[in-house]
């Protein structure tokens, strides 16, 4: 078998390679032999006026003709054998295609909005119909029939239905405006500012389509670190031009809003939402960017935290510096994003318990177009929490659940982690917020409190490296991210399968060894970082490896405000007798979670101080079973890479090492890790390792005294030694 | 005839395609049937033990197969016709090969270091030999021989040697170690130093493949605006990883040394010179950078200049700093490149006087592996400058010519400008230092007064955009570069029409008239930027767009200080009654820039202050031809998009739209240009337009009024109106 040839990763999972089994592909050229685009077309041509259904035909005809190594006709005769009729649901042509049948013969009715089917002709079973709700439904839906080719299927059976569970499915690029990108580990931001409005990289048009193909209709272009002056004319002219070009792909712009944007770009006084001034600064705002952006998605806020400014600064509350940007939007259909990551620059009890503090009794006080978005857990990104308290304490809020494709906790874009796994872990928990079932996914999916508007969002891990997100695998994020937001129902499993066929190979050898490796790879994180429950363990500010010692600065930035070890045991006691935030959830959760005894031990350090001696399930003391976590995740990381080696023959050269070279740096950063922490806490324990233990290359001083400088995602001078009496600044001048 | 399809620009001129002709094809095919590598075979193998040599092969191998639109084999009977012997010269197999005649017949001897012979058999003339004096000759030969291919030869009569005329051939990068890169338009840095060493991005290799392609030798990595970390042994590590990827090719690696290093690294109490810690510190630092890459090239520094350390510090000479370092370099046969880009924080009375001042007392002061590196202007990579008067006036020190590709003054990456003309301007200039034919070229060369060690070094503009130089017209100016830079006796004209031939078409038509914008592209900016021998009138800091009114800050920053403008004329008088600037140059140019009558028209106002009504040699007014020059650069570009748009069906969709795109930001710019500093121009000479002139669309006020915020290059923030108070620091600790 010859290998495959170099790739570089840019196509992503839209590579449309012919089909390797050839049985397959003779069936699926005698199924498929022409296009037949039904809809208006523009005067006096052949061409769809409307640009979305243009853009699902352009996709089909490509990505077939891909698939079927050769070129697929546009025709227009739609009861041919082997048309593939493609529309909006009403045409007349559809009428004769089977309504697909759902698991017990019923028929399945219209998805709702941007739903699709993929049916066959009663009549003459070689015709196919990819049908519509809306435009935006044909293009999801002839992206689904690619993904079911892609993914091995002939097409011999299709008849389905499909349609996106929350209305809003979000991507947040935390971009700032000079393109580099907080968190971000993939080179630097997409959107090149100084050549737009007048130069549309082709790029744009490439990251609209991979958007669309996992049905993501949201895209909030600025960091939530918000700069005013992406809300100013010259700005907007641009935002305006890449609006334009995500259009056709159903795809909405976004942007961060600052919240004393009036002061900064037009010198008001204040920025209180009460003043009859802002308010009207924000409409007349608002107003000129609709003029430019019909279709302008809205605002995302954070507001109030980290030193942003917010109400709070005017004495208002979230609600009112919420509804003041809402009631902006509301006139021209767009939504209000709010965050609910604030906390105070008095440092809490816990830092764990704020947002549900700050939100809860706000409930119901938002205007009916505001999201409150929520991270998956409490505290921020880890790799390991607990659902996040809010997630049912506020029925009569749309609740917008905000995850992290970037790294930022978990290894950076070096690091294989498939977050699938830690993104379903939080949607299946069961909240008990309305008694049994009341799961995450239910409560942002608006079924548990009857919400229309819904949706999920993900901080991206998409930058300008060719491949997009860094690590090879990094875009089995983005694209588990899209599939989740259109269905939270979906396995983990089926998700790497499909990312791994549609990326690499169909050869289920290589699919099984690979998913395998996929979806051990979070708790690998998990246990070489922070096992047991331990969270914000992470060196300062570029949080890259390993700081249990940081003990420095403001409390809750520390690890060891986290991790509380001493003589007697390690973790943080947040049930009664300590900071209580166990209060902030439902029974059974509340129970379960506040007993040492029911606690379930992958959270057992976020919630309890244990003894180093406590016996676990396994009947060994928390000490042992902490240290052999951390070597259990060098050791998986190592099957990762004996994994991988095993699956050379079916992956190109160039793939094949970049993974091989990512892991080998996962392997040591893996030891990194436990080396530093398991040294630094038995300075506590006093305890010996446990038998046969891998000894540490590098002593707890070594470690320590590690500096990483221009760790990409943050900036992070070095800074010399000894400073030296400065010349008159030639800073602002340099010629070089 | 079908359009080409779609390139994105990252082959760069290496492309390859199949030959379009097919009669040369036909030709190329039946002459080229096997490669023959000659040289030692690893143990065991078929691969040529040399890695430079098997680099030759194995680009023959690529580009050959391209070029011939089938797979060229690797032999091993160098007596087959249409064998291709490649080898060192020494070998027995290319005794038979004749070689090339110079134009009287008389036979071509060894082209010296580096160079190389193609020459054909006497016996068979069907077999071709590269041979070359060393390991890189033999690769800058095979590229050779490629390149004739791919721009139209047949090899049917060639017989050529070919050598570099200068030693060192060098680009700067002025990247950061977090990857921003000062002055750079085309992304950011390649050099993603988070994953080195472990991880080699293949773009490491393309890179090391297109500057062997030129003959290019060197690379300094890291910016002359310094950081001493990358002396640390840490980020050694990452240097040595891509020396080694880069060695196979003939590229060293260089680093900038930041004077202060000592203290900075090491804490020593001093960076003075004459200090026994300072020079120990030093020698142990090279040792330790030469057992990681034992050919590494030595360092480049910037001293005592905008800021950066020096051994002005310590009341030491910039040949007192230098050799401090040289020592450390000698004994490993590095080379220190010591840059004459100084001036004083006092404000001189000419700017432009400075370097010569300071360096000419000191030649002859330099050990014997020093390079000053002097800019090809005394200012700072003006559209247009005179030759810098170091040229010719340190007869005893090797000076390396220093020229910018990146448009830090000339359009950054959005403005068409091919800068092979503005460099030749300066290589062809007779300096007049040793009578006439003392050309800055034979400066440079050592010819004129005998040095072996020899150099041109360039500011790259290069990044992580995709088509590596943001234009897809400014990797031309790379390739000129490494072209002058092998030969500076190579015409604009011819440099410009192989970079065409390789990277667009050979088909004539396409060549003209691409050709024809290229070398018209830089008079138009001088034209619509600073005509008549303005300079130095662009905006603060990032230099982007006009700004002839700035006058604040430091005088010899400001456009006012360069410009002069008051109610009787314009321009800085550097003759006698002035600055006296003008005596650093040898005669007859002293003379002849000195007088008003003499003075070349496009250098005028570099050296005169001149009279409004100062007639020209067209009869016309200064204003008047002021005027209608800045009118001339615009109209220039509006030439160059017509004739763009008639090339439209020689090149693909892509490239082409990229292109037009960018001209039509460029026409903007220049008319943004004109109307800015012919206005302001206005308000001191209070004379009319010419008649016929385009009117501005902008008001004068508006122009001043225009602010530029996140310009690629430079860090260059938006500043909020009104400072608010601010919360306790949130920045090094932000989670967003």
């Amino acid at each position: 078998m010859t290998r495959p040839i170099n790739e570089d990763g840019y196509e992503l999972w839209l590579r449309y390679r012919r089909i390797a089994n050839a049985e397959v592909l003779k069936r699926c050229r005698r199924q498929l032999t022409s296009i037949v685009p039904l809809g208006e077309r523009s005067p006096g041509s052949s061409v769809l006026a409307n640009a979305t259904l243009a853009a699902a035909v352009a996709e089909l005809r490509v990505g077939l003709s891909g698939l079927l190594g050769r070129d697929l006709p546009l025709g227009d005769d739609p009861s041919r054998a082997g048309a593939l009729l493609v529309g909006r649901s009403g045409a007349a042509e559809f009428e004769e295609f089977q309504r697909p049948s759902g698991p017990a013969g019923a028929p399945l009715d219209a998805p709702g909005k941007d739903g699709f089917w993929i049916t066959r002709s009663l009549q003459e079973p070689s015709r196919i119909a990819i049908s519509g709700a809306s435009d935006a439904g044909v293009l999801y839906g002839a992206f689904q029939l690619l993904r079911l080719l892609q993914t091995g299927d002939d097409l011999g059976a299709v008849s389905q239905a499909g349609a996106p569970r929350l209305a809003l499915r979000v991507l947040n690029h935390w971009d700032n405006l000079d393109r580099t990108v907080e968190r971000g580990y993939a080179g630097f931001s997409l959107w090149d500012w100084q050549k737009l409005p007048d130069h549309r990289d082709p790029r744009y048009t490439e990251y609209a389509r991979a958007c669309a193909s996992l049905g993501i209709n949201g895209s909030v272009l600025t960091n939530v670190n918000a700069n005013s002056l992406v809300l100013t004319d010259p700005w907007i002219e641009k935002v305006a031009a890449l609006a334009e070009v995500f259009r056709p792909y159903g795809l909405k712009v976004y942007l961060t809003a600052r919240f004393s944007a009036p002061i900064e770009i037009d010198g008001l006084a204040t920025a209180d939402p009460q003043d009859p001034d802002v308010r009207d600064w924000w409409r007349r705002r608002v107003d000129g960017i609709y003029r430019k952006i019909p279709d302008f998605g809205g605002f995302v806020v954070k507001a109030n935290s980290e030193g942003q400014p917010g109400p709070q600064n005017y004495g208002r509350s979230h609600a009112e510096g919420a509804n003041l940007l809402a009631d902006a939007l509301a006139e021209h259909g767009g939504v209000l994003m709010w965050r609910a990551f604030v906390y105070d620059h008095e440092v809490p009890d816990d830092r764990a318990k704020q947002a549900f503090d700050e939100f809860t009794p706000l409930d119901g006080s938002f205007r009916s177009n505001v999201l409150v978005q929520v991270k998956n857990g409490p505290i921020d990104f880890m790799p390991r929490e607990p659902h996040h308290p809010l997630f049912g304490a506020m029925p009569k809020t749309p609740l917008l659940l905000e995850l992290q494709l970037t790294q930022e906790y978990l290894g950076c874009a070096t690091h294989l982690a498939y977050l699938a796994p830690m993104f379903k872990e939080c949607l299946d928990t069961d909240t008990g917020a309305a008694g049994p079932g009341s799961t995450v996914a239910r409560v942002i999916d608006g079924s548990l409190h009857g919400h229309e508007l819904t949706g999920m969002c993900a901080v991206t891990n998409i930058g300008t490296d060719r491949n997009w997100c860094g690590h090879p695998f990094a875009a089995a994020n983005w694209y588990a991210f899209g599939r989740l937001a259109w269905d939270p129902a979906l396995s983990s499993q089926a998700i790497a399968e499909e990312w791994l066929r549609m990326t690499f190979s169909n050869d289920t050898r290589f699919v099984q060894g690979a998913a395998q490796i996929m979806l051990d790879s979070r708790e690998a994180v998990v246990d070489y970082m922070t096992p047991l429950g331990l969270h914000h363990q992470m060196a300062v500010s570029h949080h890259y490896g390993p700081g249990p010692w940081v003990s420095e600065g403001r409390p809750d930035w520390t690890s060891t405000y986290y991790h509380r070890a001493d003589a007697q045991g390690i973790g943080f006691d947040r049930t009664a007798s300590g900071s209580a935030a166990v209060a902030q959830y439902f029974e059974p959760l509340r129970s379960q979670y506040g007993k040492l005894e029911t606690c379930p031990e992958p959270l057992l350090l976020w919630f309890h101080h244990v003894s180093w001696d406590h016996e676990l399930a396994s009947g060994k003391s928390l000490w042992e079973e902490l240290c052999q976590a951390y070597q259990r995740g060098v050791d998986a990381v190592r099957t990762f890479q004996r994994g991988w080696a095993a699956l050379e023959q079916w992956v190109d050269e160039a793939r094949f090492a970049h993974v091989s070279d990512l892991l080998r740096i996962q392997e040591q950063e893996a030891r990194w890790w436990r080396d530093a922490c398991v040294q630094y806490f038995q300075t506590f324990s006093r305890r010996p390792l446990p038998v046969g233990y891998e000894p540490a290359s590098k002593s707890l001083e070594e470690l320590r005294a590690l500096r990483h400088y221009y760790v990409p995602g943050i900036n992070n001078p070095y800074v010399a030694r000894t400073a030296k009496p400065k010349k008159a600044s030639p800073r602002s001048e340099k010629r070089s």
